[in-house]
């Protein structure tokens, strides 16, 4: 029990670091000699615990879509209908662009590095496709209860992921710009209303 | 004369050579070494160029944003409207989405490195801005002439950048997974719908 907890104490330990070497320098520049460094573990405990470098890479976008998938749960089981659950993932993913300090800018990391590496690309990718899929399932419900109006949730959902990610990528390079919780209040605002102007 | 010529043809290779390399390896990865051997030119005459792997790098930032905008100078000065020119703007951005083997995937890297080279963040940040004031700019000519109805430009100039930073990603990420020169064209089209909607 107590090894155990150790072991996974080494773990917690080796994703922190990886995850401060990765912000700091880069995905590319970080070692798993300066991961370990920081960490203080040696070379051996980071191969028992990961294969590579790309192993905790991997497990880092896991933990952060994870926790982004979670906030994305509680808020559907708690909202009476899609129209209000999607006005609260908004004002999540608002929420999340603040914390500055967070994962965020390793998203840049990844898509970099998607281009090179076809598991970080599948790794990237599968969200995209997944989020596509989900906010269309969510928007489809929200035409059927009524609460969103009459629109296109293919169109709807392909047009949400774009300008979440056109604003997230804004926001993590700009962060002083604007305040941007706001400006994706608005932009997505903005996209139902010509959503259902096109389908009405 | 010929010297001149020469020193030209070298540049012009060093630079060929860099696009090859960061396209292959990631910007991070490349050295001056592996881009003056696939250049077949010397350090010397890498570093009688270039300061460094970064000033090249920035060079064809430069040259790709060179070629963009005089896309969008060459549409304005041959349409009547603001409308027609955004038309066919977001047929040019289309149809640069489809030169797969293009600058493209080097636009993620400039992402990436931005977020650990303050020069890098400046040259990155600076035409996002820029494209925000001239689309602004566009969109309001747009409303005085009547050609597209009334809409925030401001508002609307940051949502078009939004979705073309959006959409552009995952053009370059998953290219086969839809006709993105349509997917743009589709999402201006509701862009627009949604902003008149809202403003009149």
């Amino acid at each position: 029990m107590v090894k155990q907890q150790r072991s996974q104490e080494t773990r917690d330990h080796l994703i922190e670091a990886a995850l401060a070497s990765f912000a700091q320098h880069g995905y590319q520049s970080s070692s798993v000699e300066e991961i370990c460094r920081v960490a203080g573990v040696s070379k051996g405990a980071f191969y028992h615990h990961f294969d590579s470098k790309q192993a905790v890479f991997l497990e880092l976008l896991e933990h952060w879509l994870g926790g982004l998938d979670a906030g994305l749960e509680a808020i559907r089981a708690q909202t009476p209908d899609a129209a209000t659950a999607l006005r609260q993932m908004v004002q999540l993913a608002g929420g999340l662009s603040r914390q500055a300090q967070g994962n965020l800018p390793l998203f840049l990391d990844f898509l970099s590095q998607a281009r090179l590496d076809p598991q970080v690309w599948q790794a990237t990718i599968d969200p995209y496709r997944r989020y596509q899929r989900y906010f269309a399932g969510l928007i489809q419900s929200g035409v059927d209860d009524g609460s969103l109006g009459p629109v296109d949730s293919d169109a709807a959902a392909r047009l949400l992921v774009a300008v979440a990610v056109g604003w997230l990528l804004q926001s993590v390079l700009d962060p002083q710009a604007a305040d941007w919780g706001a400006v994706l209040e608005d932009h997505i605002r903005t996209l139902f209303q010509g959503l259902r102007g096109r389908r009405g």
